[in-house]
């Protein structure tokens, strides 16, 4: 009997990666664009650990389903590690990630900051229907600020971020290459061993329809 | 010939602590009490991860030593991750730990929430006499809060945290356990491979005098 697993996420890409490492697995992953109607839970935490909680056990308190939520963001040393938490609302609402990224590069210039190590966070959480978290995890991907955006992939920050070891930053590097080093691989890899001996003993078969 | 690191702190447990888990190697750990003279840096970042590398790098370009630092905290889910950076300067400065306890007590109790998930967290930095950051990590040791503070060991929050899987605070639970399972350790665990590769290759054999 096939279960289910909300992923707390609009994020198709998302989605798709953890499908990926569940592969044979009887967990079918569904996000919040399968349940309409969902109110949104706004990320109030100081810490990527403390918003991936307050969505997980948020979540599933809403839909009646076990909820797995994700927060993630770039760290900048030079910055004292801003725009940490707020990396998404950067440079205030509205503004692309392209201007997030100049905005970024200005602020680092202005500390005249020689340290251009930054890393990438993400911390998961995953809840029981009664809001109980069962399951944390955080992944940490070390790396550089490059001096300007390079290549295509990816989104977000990643033109910005060489990782440790590399030479080439997350949008130029090959998708299977950043799916293998990524913070949120790391994270997504620590909780897999945890839904696959989940899955046997008590997972319900599908989520309550909302 | 023996090789020094300098460890950014003050307090002698830490360096024990990682003088234990480097026993064997030629390596000596020297505090900054071994140093008298050198200028408090502050700690302005919004992380962990960021305190502890802008420490590690101050304290090698001021001292000339490889140096070592460390930042660690506990995060309230209730209250967003808070008191997180601010652990040790939560209540305002002179503010003793069971008078910490208590505000902290009193704060979670204000906001009625039923998840009392916490985590201590403790980030690691490691950096040439140049300031160039060589090698970070982060250990975390997931937990509970207690309703109130029990046991007499350890020191700061200890009273209060109850880790996963065992049912004693820090402050009751063995320092032998405490040292094997704590955020801390963990994250003086993983550098420890690192420091001894290091050890043989690169380490200069002692700081230069001050």
């Amino acid at each position: 009997m096939r279960k289910q697993i909300l992923i707390a996420t609009n994020n198709p890409g998302k989605v798709s990666e953890l499908s990926e490492l569940l592969a044979g697995s009887s967990i079918d992953l569904i996000s919040l664009a399968d349940r309409p109607g969902i109110e949104e839970v706004e990320e109030t935490g100081t810490t990527f650990a403390a918003n991936a909680e307050l969505k997980a056990v948020a979540y599933a308190l809403q839909t009646g389903c076990w909820a797995l939520a994700d927060d993630s963001g770039l760290e900048v040393m030079a910055l004292g590690g801003r725009p940490g938490v707020l990396s998404a609302r950067y440079g205030g609402d509205g503004t692309s990630f392209p201007e997030k990224i100049r905005l970024l590069l200005d602020e680092m210039a202005d500390t005249k900051a020689v340290d251009r190590r930054g890393r990438f966070v993400c911390s998961i959480a995953f809840a029981s229907p009664n809001g109980e978290i069962l399951f944390t995890a955080e992944g940490v991907c070390d790396g550089v600020l490059a001096e300007t955006p390079r290549g295509m992939g990816g989104f977000g920050y990643d033109p910005l971020f060489i990782p440790d070891g590399y030479d080439k930053t997350f949008a130029e590097l090959s998708p299977s290459v950043k799916r293998a080093i990524s913070h949120r691989a790391k994270a997504f890899q620590e909780i897999i061993p945890f839904l696959r001996d989940f899955e046997a003993v008590r997972l319900d078969p599908a989520c309550s329809d909302a």
